[in-house]
């Protein structure tokens, strides 16, 4: 602790934790240093750059507040959220797959009956969406709690409307329900579009000096949850998108791509008569069922 | 880009860049999305290890102020800091070795003239410094610009301190001088201290939770700058400090620690009399030369 050069001074850092009771943050922080300082080496990092860095995130730590997480879009651009989303949430093949949950979940959505609209005044055409929810064993999972999510038709999620927009918090395109006693569910929303993740921060700066664009393919999201399986966070996205080959944020998988499907002024799903065009999505979802307790 | 999982999700993201015309840039962030990811497939990071972290750098950037620099906190208590200082500041043997800057340098500090007291205010024991200037050529280096700047008794920089504690920012114990035309400088200031980093923040929660303590060695601080030679950022360690093995940002190196001799009240260097206990460090600097230019 005396000599620290480039070459000490991993082993000094390890061996500072000497003391650590926690067996599991051991191992996060040895791995984390050892990386870390693995590529600082490996890169030769200057002291300009490293001074880039500390401002870059410093930036990042000042535009992120209770309604924009420009961490997590930090994370979600350098394909980390997709790592651990994917890491974490093995299954058989049979189950659908998970995604991305991204920077605009709301905790607390309005509650809805299957029917109900959930667009609450968000702008874009019409889309009646419909599914099953099912076990891997095939069985329909009823009352199973499903927060859905998405943007307008300018590419928006309610949360990124600031109140001088809209005053006070108002949620559009954003609502949870439940399935019913067949694992189905239905409701009306409007058409997901593609948008570019928020990128007037840093973020959006550095997507630009790597010659990357921010947007994503239009998708809607769904959180499901039932007692007995496990969890499922994911999209839904809109086949034939352009951006479905270079989502900013590495989120595809091919089975949760399909078509949504546009139909000329008539009857809808639900039996009310559109005289503009609207949109059928037919999507059924598949949880792995947790194993039983021993 | 449709088939995201743990096995393609690296490469995705390297062929996302694949438009940068930055080519360090490119280098620099494919070693980083390399070891980024690598590390969470090593730990198999969790989504809630994820969040944690994700919750840890939003308090890091929010504690971040003016005056307050928890990123650089973060980077130098995880060593590399140190790492990217020595790795940038290799040179000959019997030159003085860098260490790191730290987060409580100013720029714009008052300049006095050799045999000024830097202190201005700030409480301890009188302390007397003086020392020369060389190249590695042995040759003195006059009108060298030198920052020297360091915490008072309390373990406390000026700027540590808040405005409802000292109204308008006052420097003391900082300040900025010159080398004579021998390159020798002499100046009074006070005794430096052992103290901790700020430790009431995220980062003082992660020392905490890693069984780590936040204090660091008694030092001076010394920025010299000198046309013709390589700029040199260092401290002067005091010897016989209890945290010098273990020192929190891994700045140590022993040929930096050198005794501060304490006198009883007495005749100071500066030919005053002293009716109170004082200390004297004599410290020399060498110079790395810069290469002619071609």
């Amino acid at each position: 602790m005396r000599n620290i050069d480039e070459d000490t001074i991993t082993q000094a850092v390890l061996e500072s934790m000497d003391g650590c009771r926690n067996p599991r943050l051991l191992t996060v922080m040895t791995s984390l240093v050892q990386h870390l300082h693995a590529f600082a080496r490996e890169v030769k990092l200057t002291e300009d750059e490293w001074f880039t860095a500390i401002r870059f995130l410093t930036d990042v730590g000042h535009i992120t507040d209770d309604k924009r997480q420009e961490f997590v879009l930090l994370s979600d651009t350098l394909g980390l959220s997709m790592l651990v989303t994917t890491q974490n949430n093995k299954k058989p093949a049979a189950c659908t797959e998970a995604t991305v949950l991204g920077p605009f979940f709301v905790d607390g959505a309005p509650e809805y009956q299957n029917g109900d609209d959930v667009s609450n005044g968000a702008v874009g055409a019409p889309c009646f969406v419909q599914g099953q929810i099912r076990g891997v064993d095939g069985k329909p999972v009823a009352n199973a709690s499903i927060d859905v999510w998405q943007s307008d038709e300018d590419g928006f999620y309610d949360v990124q409307k600031t109140t001088e927009d809209v005053g006070d918090m108002v949620h559009s395109a954003r609502g949870k329900l439940r399935s019913l006693a067949d694992g189905r569910f239905h409701f009306r929303s409007i058409l997901a579009e593609a948008y570019p993740i928020p990128h007037d921060g840093p973020v959006g700066k550095m997507l630009d000096a790597l010659g990357r664009h921010p947007w994503r393919p239009a998708h809607l999201h769904f959180w499901i949850k039932a007692p007995g399986y496990d969890t499922l966070i994911t999209h839904v996205f809109r086949d034939g998108d352009q951006y479905l080959d270079s989502d900013a944020v590495f989120g595809v998988r091919s089975n949760l791509v399909v078509e949504w499907v546009k139909h000329g002024p008539g009857i809808a799903p639900d039996g009310s008569v559109m005289t503009t065009p609207f949109y059928t999505l037919d999507y059924d979802f598949v949880l792995n069922q947790q194993e039983a307790a021993a």
